[in-house]
């Protein structure tokens, strides 16, 4: 399908992840003309200064207004009032998508502050994309290619508007894929909210502890990878926690039951056991893991 | 220190520990003769063609005969027959290194097994190198080049012996601390041996999840760093499992705990406990593990 070419997109939130989006729209033709809103104006010099939006605004009702695509990349506890001060000003045939970290809580937010039509050209949107910089002045045309872009539509949906995000997507370089908002929030707890999770927790654990005293001086390559998203923003982490909750406790329990297995291994000596986990998970991660054609961001 | 320039040093397994020291003592002109024993042919064949040793050996006895040092870097299951079988034909005046990843089960070996003369001789040692590939084929002269190397000598350990050892690593690069075996233990039980377990249980907790199916196509960078060390030596892990499990599995216990306390942050919905928590993990290893200057190495 051939990706539109929209007269006006405005992009709330201009860091890494909205900043690359309008840069990558720019590049490749697909936009006539971009308005960037911010809180902070620093971020809008910036991104002005990069070129990566046309027109900056600290006004969302101003932003968005004639926009024909709205694309919401801010933090997640900054949703709600970024949904509650657009609404009143979105046009009739503004297609609105976004890159939240956690899809159910974008959804209700949705639901409760859009009308029902506005809602329909809502397609809510998550790119696993990113890297250790943040901020626009990080931003790259090319941060989604060959990386995934997971969307949660419903029946809801209009199809122009889905086929829209899509085909933008797309014209990035993007792997689009699509499922139900609570399948997201499981699968992303699983694999990216209980890893980090996890990975503050080892370092918080080790982090002056008694018995060692500053042990991190005797970490290795092993320990470096295993703790990098450690250095993630803690507030991110906080509001995605927040966001997702339930289902982050439900993989920490989980998760807390295979460690209780490894206890009850050693305990019992059961080197067999210990060895059939360790060989499974080595054998799933050398073939998925290693194997994989999508780009593994850093994310 | 001035390095001890040696007639003969022997490397009782010939992988990419064993290889590498070989090869660097080479380089460095500190040996005039080295003795390679194996196992197998195979591993002998690939460290001649390299020139890593001079002579290959499949007798560990004719292997240390003569030798001014040992140096072992076998399985940890192999230490306790490689010992037995050295013990009658080391020389009076033989110094015998290690490069085993736990030191108080090696100790405990060498008390068992060697006369306490032998025994004065022996300096329990842990190199913190390795890459991703292993085997003599993956050997490298400068492996240990800015690396750190463990030492776990005791009062009964012979001065002369200790500081040969020590002038050995530092002309190879690298930089030797010591510390008592248990402290070892901890520490790396800590560091090393509780990330690897938990990058295991992730992955084999996700590996074909009744909720989630094949998840791992949807994972990013930070799952694949987190878990890079799910995919070593499986029985690697299980015998340093079998060789410091009581410490793994304290270590195991009190990131437990710390689990716990992250799903009672979620179900109290203490997002400042959560984010003070996350926010003190980043200080730490921003602070910690980002300004080192020892080198990370692929473990």
């Amino acid at each position: 399908m051939t990706p539109t070419v929209f007269e006006r997109v405005t992009v709330i939130g201009v860091g890494l992840i909205g900043g690359s989006f309008a840069l990558g729209l720019k590049q490749a033709g697909l936009v006539k003309k971009v308005i960037g809103y911010a809180r902070q104006k620093a971020h809008l010099d910036v991104a002005m200064a990069r070129g990566l939006i046309d027109e900056a605004s600290d006004d969302i009702a101003q932003a968005v207004s004639g926009a024909d695509l709205v694309f919401i990349s801010v933090p997640m506890d900054a949703f709600d009032g970024v949904l509650r001060a657009m609404q009143p000003h979105l046009s009739d045939n503004t297609f609105v998508t976004d890159a939240g970290s956690t899809k159910q809580s974008v959804v209700a937010n949705v639901e409760a502050i859009f009308t029902s039509d506005q809602a329909s050209r809502f397609v809510p949107g998550h790119p696993i994309a990113g890297k250790e910089q943040s901020g626009a002045a990080a931003a790259c045309a090319d941060l989604y290619q060959a990386h995934r872009v997971v969307l949660t539509p419903d029946q809801s949906t209009r199809s122009d508007a889905l086929e829209a995000v899509i085909t933008t997507w797309q014209a990035l370089g993007a792997q689009v894929c699509e499922m139900p908002p609570h399948f997201h929030d499981n699968v992303f707890a699983a694999t990216s909210h209980l890893p980090h999770f996890l990975a503050y927790a080892l370092v918080d654990l080790l982090n002056e502890h008694e018995e060692l005293g500053n042990v991190f001086q005797y970490t290795a390559g092993g320990f470096r990878d295993f703790t990098r998203i450690a250095s993630s923003d803690p507030t991110m982490w906080r509001d995605i926690g927040k966001h997702n909750g339930p289902t982050i406790a439900k993989w920490l329990r989980h998760y807390r039951d295979e460690v209780d297995q490894l206890i009850e291994a050693i305990e019992q000596e059961n080197w067999d056991g210990l060895y059939r986990r360790f060989d499974r998970a080595k054998q799933a991660r050398d073939h998925h893991i290693l194997g994989q054609s999508i780009q593994s961001p850093k994310e």
